[in-house]
């Protein structure tokens, strides 16, 4: 009996489909027959249904951020359970999902601390490339390709370990939902879990994509009385201020530094500063723009690797605070089903977050978009 | 009648006194006769009776932190209402006080916030020298004579601002207590009200002079499992241990990056560390020997001016926390006389924090010992 089990549960037959592949850094993805390989012990084969471009996935594309490549990019997506390996236990074929690019293993120390949620199971500051037994499931022309982040969404099929997967309700919109999987519980988290923004307190955001706007619709939700927005887009400012900023700043327009600007608008500074681009430079301003005896500077932004952020402490003595966190702080499969059960019970409207829709193939004008427009966040859909 | 009460509130009488003057960085004090002018408006004349050589003072005298020279150091000290100047509501003569290096007026946006204490009449961390109203009441073989932290305690007499002045209980020995002026509620705020240390936790504390073995027993009392305590002076260990440290390290001695010794020691790092010396690669090591995913780091040694503090912001991503103070976060004149309360009610044991006593003429001696020995704190005392 056992063995008729394993059988079923482990599907020999492999998947060829599209999928975008990032050969290298710096040049555009190319759309490429792969072969997916069968889920492992303790994975799941995804169909996936839509994916956003994230800008993480944008940095990695510029070269800003080193992972193993060639690989397939994309860690947002939502997707049907396909096929599971053994020993999977909590998904089943037609299953919902989210894929998340920090699991949730609910065995390691920091799974089990109440705080805690950077898994121990993936190091994302350390991308492998590979499934957690060292292993790839993509091929294409004969070659490896990576994974990224455990994840890889940008592909109509992909392999995942269970424990970076969250199962959502069967209700969920696929085409909406898929910014449940990143996007907004890193920005949602960075204001209810990691900075804890109280009623009536002045905020600035530093970047105003996507986890940006997720930030400030957090901030303008926590009660937030004033929210100043800072980017050097001036086409992202309407949005914005459609969200809940109060203020827009572009720095490229002042005549002093921003974070000096900041502390004239509002006398003392900002009670909660966020950092949402990924840039050293803007990691120190926000830092500068709050109070100094008690303000908190949540960074946000993932730098380019190897950067070293870099300040006089002195900035620190008087009481501020500088943190951090991934995914918002969220224990992921925890969390962010979550969200989706708020989102169905319209508790949030993450539609808005959403600015732009194509077709997977398009995948380049997303990047493209990403860069250039008004962009906050380009969803692809695949074909069901 | 006004005019009668306010000539006995502005006595016109300079007092010429003995002084420890600190003409310039990286030479001895030098005893010196000055003459201390009377209080002016919102100001107290004070007899110092005791008065706490601290690692601030120490870097000043070493060059390392700039102030304005020559001055009259100590920023620590405990003393008696000589006469007070016109306004002084709060304080008369013969009242015993603590000098406080951060004031608190009770009116500016930081004292009146629950969560600040980083009072705004006084910004320590660019030193004028100066009384508020700018001018000094010390004079030196005709010289204009510095103040120190708007406190100056190397000095029979001394003039401070009312709102840098505790009152504390008329039944505080005088030769104990200077040590809660500032020793004390640095090391206890940067547990009890920074970090916020839990039960059961593991701390790690680099540098375990007078702040560290504050630290020490305030992370003892707070129910920490595992303290570990980091010096390269070995002569502080037992002393460590016996205020509460678990396990000592010399990072000297060792053959890793300590912060990878505490790595290893622990599994996953320390929940609590706090930097206590005032170098920029203490507190580097500091941030990385605590757990990546919900650590807390609390730098409270301060480093020479215009240094950088330097690190990759990966390192905060999986949800570290950096943070400082000034002392302790505690609003001093508030916080500072319960903990003199809490002194003599027994329920906090600060004598074992002073190693040494001299009389205040053999300073240069103390700050010798500070250098060289094993010394927590060395109080000058002073003729009634």
């Amino acid at each position: 009996m056992e063995q008729v089990s394993l059988a079923t549960k482990t599907p020999s037959n492999v998947i060829t489909c599209k999928a975008a592949v990032a050969w290298t850094a710096n040049a555009p993805l190319s759309i490429e027959e792969v072969q997916v390989d069968p889920p492992k012990a303790g994975e799941v084969r995804i169909k996936i249904i839509s994916a956003g471009i994230c800008g993480t996935d944008n940095h990695i594309l510029e070269g800003k951020n080193k992972v193993p490549l060639p690989a397939i990019l994309g860690h947002e997506g939502a997707g049907i359970v396909e096929s599971v390996g053994p020993g999977v236990t909590t998904l089943k074929p037609g299953d919902k999902v989210l894929t998340l690019p920090l699991p949730e293993c609910r065995e390691c120390v920091y799974c089990l601390h109440p705080k805690g949620n950077f898994c121990k199971k993936e190091n994302i500051l350390s991308p492998t490339g590979l499934m957690l037994d060292g292993t790839s499931r993509f091929t294409c022309r004969g070659k490896k390709i990576y994974h990224l982040y455990g994840t890889s969404t940008f592909t109509e099929y992909t392999v995942a370990d269970e424990i970076a997967l969250a199962k959502i309700d069967d209700a969920a919109p696929m085409d909406k939902v898929c910014v449940l999987g990143c996007e907004v519980p890193t920005g949602f988290g960075a204001v209810f879990n990691t900075a804890q923004v109280t009623p009536g307190s002045t905020c600035v955001v530093f970047g105003l994509g996507g986890i940006g706007s997720a930030i400030v619709m957090a901030c303008k939700a926590s009660g937030a009385s004033r929210i100043i927005g800072v980017d050097i887009n001036e086409q992202k400012f309407p949005r914005a201020r459609a969200l809940g900023v109060t203020d827009c700043l572009n720095p490229n327009k002042l005549k002093k530094p921003v974070q000096e600007v900041v502390m004239e608008m509002t006398g003392i500074g900002a009670d909660f500063a966020f950092e949402a681009i990924g840039l050293i430079e803007t990691m120190v301003a926000a830092l500068k723009s709050c109070v100094m005896s008690y303000g908190v500077c949540v960074i946000m932004g993932v730098a380019p690797s190897g950067s070293q952020l870099s300040f006089d402490p002195a900035e620190l003595l008087p009481g501020r605070t500088l943190k951090s966190s991934v995914m918002g702080g969220y224990k992921t499969r925890d969390g962010i089903p979550k969200l989706v059960t708020d989102y169905l019970q319209k508790k949030i409207n993450t539609d808005v977050l959403i600015t732009h829709k194509l077709p997977f193939e398009k995948v380049n004008e997303g990047f493209k978009l990403l860069r250039e427009e008004n962009c906050i966040r380009c969803v692809l859909t695949l074909r069901p």
